[in-house]
C-alpha cells in the first residue's frame, strides 16, 4: 500500500508554461496555425507532460501484463506473437511479466512477478482482495519506476490474458453505469452463445460484489484483472516520474480508466493509440475522456498498436525541432495563410 | 495523348491468386483471424498489386506537385517544409516537382515540368484545354515511371498550391453531384467572406464549363488543376507498373478520384492516408470508396501524412514476413480462440 499512496501522492498537474512554450514555437513554423492537427496536440501534450518544450525519444518499452495463459506466454518469451513482432517495427523493447498467469512459466525472458494463479471467479465473489488488487498495481509501478529510470522515454502497455475482455467490459460498466450488453464484444471470435455467457458473466459479476465506482480500488480488485491492475499502475508510475505511457487496447484503457478515477491528472500523461475493434472501446476511450489516433479495425491486445503511436509521437516532435519557422523560411505568415 | 492512352490500355485487374494466398498465410498465423485488421487488409491489398504475397518496402518517395506559388516551393527546395521534415521519419525521399507554379523556380532540386504558368480562372471558362490537362498527367505519368523503374517501391503524392482546395471542391461536386456548399470547407483558415466567395467560384465554374461527370479528362481540364492532374498521373502510372501509390491530402484525393474515373481498377492499387481535416475529404474518400486509416486532423497538404501511411504499410508487411505461424509457434488455433 506504500507504494500505492507514495505515488498518487506524488502525481502533480502537466506544466501549463511548458505548453505554452510549445504551442508558441508551433504557431511560428511556417504553416498555417494548427494544421498538423494531432500531431500539434501531441507536442503541447508532451511538453506538458516533461516540462520542457523541446522533447525526444530515445528508448522505447511496451510492457505485457501476463495473466492467466501459460500457452500464449511462453510465446512472447520466443518472440513469436504480434507485439514481438511489431515492436521491432519502432525499435522499441518489450517487457513480458508473468503478473498472474495460471501456470509456471519458465522463461528467463518474463520477468516473475506473479501475485497469485489467476483471479478469482468474479460471479461468485471479488475477483481479487483489496491486498491483492493493491500488490498487482505495484507490480506495475514498480516495473515502470525501474524503465523510466533505465532510460526508456516512453512505456507503451499490452496484454495476454484469458477473458480480461470481460473483465474489461465489468469495469466499463462498473464506473460508467452502461449495460453489459453496450460494453461486451464479441472479443475474439466468440460464437452467439458464447457471447451471450459473456453478458450473463458481467450482469452476475456486477450483482454480486457491487462495486461502488467512487473507490476504484474496489472496482478493479471485485470485477478487474491482474493484468488490468498492473497497467494501471504503471499509468500511475507514469503520472509520476512525469514520463509519457501509451494506453493500446480494450483491456489497457480500462486500466486506464481506473487510474485516471484514482487521480483524473493521470489523463495529462497518456496517450491514446488506436481504437480497438472490440465494440466497448469507443466508450471506454469516451469515458476516459481520449481520443485515439488510429482506426486500424485491431483486436489483437499485447500492446500491438504501441509501435505505431511511438513512430507517429516522434515523428511530432521531430517536426517541433525540425521544421522552419516563418521567420527562418522567409514565409510571410499573411501570404501563407492566403494562398491555400 | 499517345502515353496516357498506352498507360490506361495496360492497367489490368489486382491479382486475385496473390491475393489468395496471402490470406490464407495470414489466417494461419499465431492470432485470431482477421484479428490485424487493417494490417491483413494492406497485406493482402498489396498482393494483389505485386502479384507475390510477399512483398518488401525498401525505396520510398513522396511526389511532390506543384502549381502557382513561388514562394512556398522554393522552400520545398530548402527542405524547410512539413513534408521536407517529415520524410524524413519514415526513411523517404521527395521529389518536387514544378508543374505550373506562376513563377521562374530557381532550384536545382525541383524538377521542372512546368505545363503552363498557372492554369486559367475557371469561373470564366475552362482552366486548361484538353491538351494542357492531359500534358499535365503525362508529366505525373512520366516522373512516376521513372521512380519505379529507378527502384522505389511506393509512391505517396502531395501538392503545393495556390487556390486547390477549390479546384478539388469543383472536382469532387461535378463528379458526385454534391453541393458546393458541402464540398467547400475553409482551407487553410479562411474568413467567412473569403468561404463563401470559394463556394460561389464553385458554383461558377460549374455553370460556366458545366463538366461532363462521363469524361474526366473534361472535368479535370475544365475544374481542376496542374497538380492534381500531375498526381492523377502517378496513380495512372502505379496501377500500370503493378505497383502502390499512397493518397493523402484534399488534393489528392481530388486526383485519384479523377484517376479511377479514368478505370475503377486503379483504386485496386491505391493506399489512403489520413483523413483530411478538410470538410469535403470525407466524401471524396466515400466517392472513391478507400477508407482512410488515421484521423491526424490534419490540413497542411504537401504529403505530409505520406510517412506515415508508409510506416504503418511496412509493419504490416513486416507482420507478414516474420509472425510465427500456428505450426511455428505450436499453439493450437482452438485454444487461442477459446482464451481470449
Amino acid at each position: 500500500m506504500e507504494l500505492l499512496k507514495q505515488t498518487l501522492e506524488a502525481i502533480k498537474p502537466a506544466d501549463e508554461n511548458a505548453k505554452r512554450k510549445a504551442a508558441e514555437r508551433l504557431d511560428n513554423l511556417a504553416k498555417p496555425i494548427g494544421a498538423l492537427g494531432v500531431l500539434e496536440e501531441i507536442v503541447i501534450k508532451m511538453a506538458g507532460i516533461t516540462g520542457k518544450p523541446h522533447n525526444k525519444i530515445e528508448k522505447r518499452n511496451v510492457v505485457v501484463m501476463c495473466g492467466d495463459n501459460g500457452v500464449l506466454t511462453e510465446n512472447l518469451g520466443k518472440g513469436a506473437t504480434g507485439i514481438s513482432v511489431l515492436s521491432k517495427t519502432a525499435n522499441a523493447d518489450i517487457t513480458p511479466v508473468d503478473i498472474g498467469v495460471n501456470a509456471e512459466i519458465d522463461s528467463p525472458k518474463i520477468i516473475n512477478k506473479k501475485v497469485m494463479y489467476g483471479t478469482r471467479n468474479m460471479t461468485k465473489g471479488p475477483a481479487m482482495t483489496r491486498e491483492e488488487a493493491i500488490k498487482a498495481i505495484e507490480v506495475g509501478i514498480e516495473i515502470a519506476d525501474k524503465l523510466y529510470s533505465e532510460g526508456y522515454d516512453i512505456l507503451g502497455t499490452g496484454e495476454m490474458g484469458i477473458g480480461n475482455t470481460t473483465t474489461s467490459a465489468a469495469v466499463l460498466s462498473a464506473f460508467s453505469g452502461l449495460s453489459p450488453e453496450t460494453t461486451c464484444g464479441k472479443g475474439a471470435g466468440l460464437t452467439d452463445d458464447k457471447y451471450k455467457s459473456k453478458i450473463d458473466a458481467v450482469v452476475k459479476a456486477l450483482e454480486v460484489n457491487k462495486p461502488n465506482k467512487e473507490d476504484p480500488l474496489d472496482v478493479i480488485s471485485k470485477v478487474g484483472g491482474l493484468d488490468m491492475a498492473g497497467m494501471c499502475g504503471v499509468f500511475l508510475s507514469a503520472a509520476k516520474n512525469r514520463k509519457p505511457a501509451v494506453v493500446d487496447g480494450f483491456i489497457s484503457s480500462a486500466a486506464a480508466l481506473c487510474a485516471v478515477r484514482f487521480n483524473p491528472l493521470v489523463k495529462d500523461y497518456l496517450f491514446p493509440s488506436h481504437l480497438s475493434k472490440e465494440p466497448g472501446a469507443s466508450y471506454m476511450m469516451n469515458e476516459i475522456g481520449l481520443k485515439p489516433i488510429f482506426n486500424l479495425e485491431m483486436r489483437l491486445g499485447e500492446g500491438t498498436g504501441c509501435p505505431f503511436t511511438f513512430h507517429v509521437i516522434e515523428a511530432a516532435l521531430y517536426v517541433m525541432d525540425n521544421m522552419a519557422t516563418f521567420a527562418e523560411a522567409t514565409i510571410d505568415n499573411n501570404v501563407l495563410i492566403d494562398i491555400r
